[in-house]
């Protein structure tokens, strides 16, 4: 189906479908967005006219029953993702979600099992891989530019806190945040973890732990072979969205950082002076988005295994629950112990 | 006007109107590309198709017809653009226009006056005031950040020289590249040119000296106020198209520079390394561009003066041409020898 | 005692003993060298010659016998550190010590209670607090432009790994090099350590492993105050001597970075290149090393307390203790768990 | 005499005779200050006294005649260099002068007759060529990375202007100042000039005006082989001391940088900051001081061509000349039109 037109239904018209359902309709050739779903009507609207889509709908079930649809863009709330995963697979329609797939592991394999049973293309949102920082960053790793990984370094954080309200139905900061975290670790070093250490502390806002969630932390993982990473992440980084990575191996180390507002450098007597660095993840992330977009429409277009699949993204949330229970129990805690499918998952 | 569509016609479907009409429709809200004209009727037709314009035209005077058309943006061969402004002008619509004006001072004060007496908008294609940058590094100067300007840089290289034949119908180097930084000088030391000294060789390709044309360049500036600058141009930047400036003033220094295509540095046993600088001029100044035509749209629908007006077109030109007698006669040539019409011109 | 001369005995000749020799004698005035003792009396005398001391002894005992010297400059190896503490103290000296005190906390509380007890003047080397990035950076957190300290990051790798022999003798890499990341963890933090979990691997040379050693490691320190730590080391950057640190806090980040061979930078067509950092401690440190030297002659004159005195050779031994106990026992351990002495310590 | 002490004498004890007589005693082995000669008798004593020296002399001429003594160093105010020149090769001395060998050509070729009739090593201060950023661009563009030179960029940039009394003596601008970047292009050029251009203005400060002298310039130089040189110049950045060089060449380009005071970057919410770059001219180019008394006492001491010799001196004068010339006239001016004696001239 390589040069026909891809139509696609766009499934929450919240900020995130916004971002889809913009990039998809007017920078990736090839590609229609022909519905928007939003429980609230006049939202679905409101993006369908934006994004020059034929129908807004009120119930997402029009959108997986429309056979002139090949494929949708789940972009609802978190506790939703796994029900319509597994309802629009059933439908044949091929998939993209907005991490996480859910935030608890039996969800997240039925809702793999429904995808691998109709065999549609399943695309999970990480859009950082999609970077052109993160994406040579690992282009570098793999060609043995630097040897064999031996260590990662991940700083994550935050311009500001969400709302309180929005932390308690996020998963807390491991689930919402580092998630992104810990799927470019396994991207960047090429190999499985075996084992995260987390230290945590809320130091930013204490409405955030007064919901039991942190702010501040740090994480360790051991790869199975044997390369150490460490993750950092603030909620508050007050001179911008702070996102750089690097890795260290054999031969040698690479690196990506920030963008700055501008190029601009003014020198005075006092110093020298740049303006911050990017600050929203949109302005950020916003050629990572599109080509995100762009690769799932070429994967469903060729059929070809979309680079952050299922089991990109339930690995990413086992190493949140090994966080979780590292904070929970103060020592580190192995993978396997948080995969309790681990003997039978075929993930 | 400042709610309705703006309805525009595009003439010329080369390069740089499919740049502009690209803008025009998916980038600027507000504006519609209504009409595409060129004298090859298959390429009015295929750039009409691809952002969605009705009307694909061979004769630009069908557009100048439309009345629905309030503007347009002209795109074709430099000898055009003066007759082109004129039509257009007379027909009562606002205009943007591809640099130069005109290589002849008698058609640009023609095509000026034209304008005037319509009490169009016009607006100049120097599209590098609206890069983020040289916009930023405008701001900072205005601001009075580094005192009163004293000197001025800009190194302007472009990757690759153009093929010969170009070069033929160009005007030459300083009026086909140096007058982008000939507009900068203007835009960014705030004052107006008195003297220019220019030395230049032929050293990249015989060919281009076979026109009679050069492709390494330093030219020297004095403003009216006392500040020198400096501009150095190349045909071939091996390493990309090297866009930096810079200006240095009684409290301080303010510069910027290229953006690399990644951000991603790589420190081996023989040193750190990082890519080439974005290498094409649509990669580099994409965002100047959808700024400049987000900007042309906003001035002609709110009657405002743009940034880049005949004025600045005019003003580039003459130092164009005193650049062309410099080199000629081996001496520095003020600015009034060149504007035979100074005394009587209105501009 | 301001004005007069101080006459400083250096025991040991080795490598850091001419590089305190060497800097005492030219670089900070006021100072001379007046002995040099070596098991070695050959090596002994070669450095007396070179830095223009008046002897060269074999038995340091003839430096503490002398009464026109006023300081010592202990560089022999780690095993004597602690009875040449208690000895010179015993005589009256003041000193400066290499780091560590000593492998043994017993060994370093007995030397400290005998600098207590004598009220001499006692420095630890701990180089890195004098050079001027870090510096500059705990001079930028101390005045609160960064806000309170919420993360620091150290990165520490050395250019290449020490040979099996050294490792043997060492006292292991955390007391022989992440000891210089622990102490700069307290003076960029400005607070003291609670609990520190490690994480490590033999990656670089088996060799090291069958010393029972690790060559790659990450520690995540909680400090009292909530700040979190993390330090990643590696015995083998072939890209230089990586010396990297920064502090993040609740207005801002700080932080400082390397230095070049030179500040050449090569744009070609396969991109942007530059030298590979500084590759040996003496070269990168060696401005950290004439401050060290500066400063310790001036707390020996001034009778001021040090920037980097037993309490903070102690401390970070400590460190080192619960970083061995946290890799040995795969948890996070806490200072006072590896304070024997914590109740009676006066430190 | 490669293994002999090298006796030096230091001619002048002001700012810059102290910076040579602490260099060569105190950082070059096998070079002793044997003798300090001053025309204030207090001077010379205390510099004898810092630097080692066994006489401190009124007169210079107790050095010429002193047999033990192989070199002389002359660091007295320009209009002495020429005699003192003379004097010194006439008496078998080895001789470094500071820059410029003399304002006048006659003096200039008068001495390196001296010179070349004694056939004595003559070495002049040009500092700059021994720094590690111009020695490694010189070293870059010799190696062929960068291809044929095109263009070359100097920005010098003095932290603030001297005071007008001592511009009276200096020769001007072009002779005080550019002499250094004239002698830097030819070295980082590789090639011979043939024509200048000059452009300045007095911006900065008038009493310099008012002594005819100019503080802000901007030069133009052509080069026999083609390529073009800019140079451009201020008496005040209040940055700091600006010291930037680049060479453009058809395989690419190669530039070097200022050093900032350290190595901090604060990041707050109004941006990036970084120290000043080192203002003071011994602050950045101590290093390379250093560099240079090494490699004249090793000239010295193995009868070598120093890298910047009497040919240098000479055409860094002339085109010194060129400048202040064109700058009178208004127009490029020839190397040869300055040059009186390029006919018979051996040099």
């Amino acid at each position: 189906m390589s040069s026909e037109l891809l139509r696609v239904g766009v499934i929450g018209a919240g900020r995130i479908g916004k971002v889809h359902a913009g990039t998809l309709s007017s920078m990736v050739p090839g590609v229609r967005v022909a519905a928007v779903a939003d429980a609230v009507p006049e939202a679905a609207r409101q993006l369908a006219d934006a994004c020059g889509a034929e129908k807004a709908v009120r119930d997402h079930r029009e959108i997986l029953e429309d056979r002139t649809i090949g494929a949708v863009v789940i972009c609802t709330s978190t506790d939703t993702h796994a029900a319509l995963i597994e309802e629009s697979a059933d439908a044949g329609k091929h998939i993209f979600c907005e991490k996480p797939i859910a935030l608890d592991l039996d969800k997240i394999d039925a809702a793999l099992a429904a995808v691998e049973r109709n065999r549609v293309v399943f695309m999970v949102g990480f859009n950082r891989r999609y970077d052109a920082g993160n994406a040579g960053l690992r282009e570098t790793v793999r060609s043995g530019a630097i040897g064999v990984p031996e260590m990662c370094l991940i700083s994550s954080r935050d311009p500001m806190p969400p709302p309180a309200g929005y932390v308690r139905l996020s998963g807390g900061m491991f689930l919402d945040m580092t998630i992104h975290d810990f799927d470019l670790s396994r991207f960047l070093v090429g190999d499985e973890p075996e084992e995260v250490f987390a230290r945590a502390n809320c130091l930013v806002d204490p409405a955030i732990g007064e919901q039991g969630d942190i702010d501040t932390a740090m994480v360790t993982i051991t790869f199975k072979k044997g390369a150490l990473c460490h993750i950092d992440n603030s909620r508050r980084a007050v001179y911008g969205y702070d996102q750089r990575a690097e890795v260290f191996g054999s031969k040698g180390m690479a690196s990506t950082t920030n963008i700055h507002e501008n190029n601009v450098i003014v020198a005075r007597a006092e110093g020298y002076s740049r303006p911050p660095i990017q600050n929203f993840f949109m302005q950020r992330y916003i050629a990572a988005f599109q080509e995100e977009d762009r690769v799932f429409a070429e994967c469903v277009r060729e059929g070809k295994e979309p680079p952050a699949g299922g089991k990109d993204g339930r690995a990413a949330a086992l190493m949140c629950y090994a966080a979780n229970k590292s904070l929970a129990e103060r020592r580190p805690v192995r993978i396997e112990e948080v995969d309790n499918h681990s003997s039978k998952s075929p993930f």
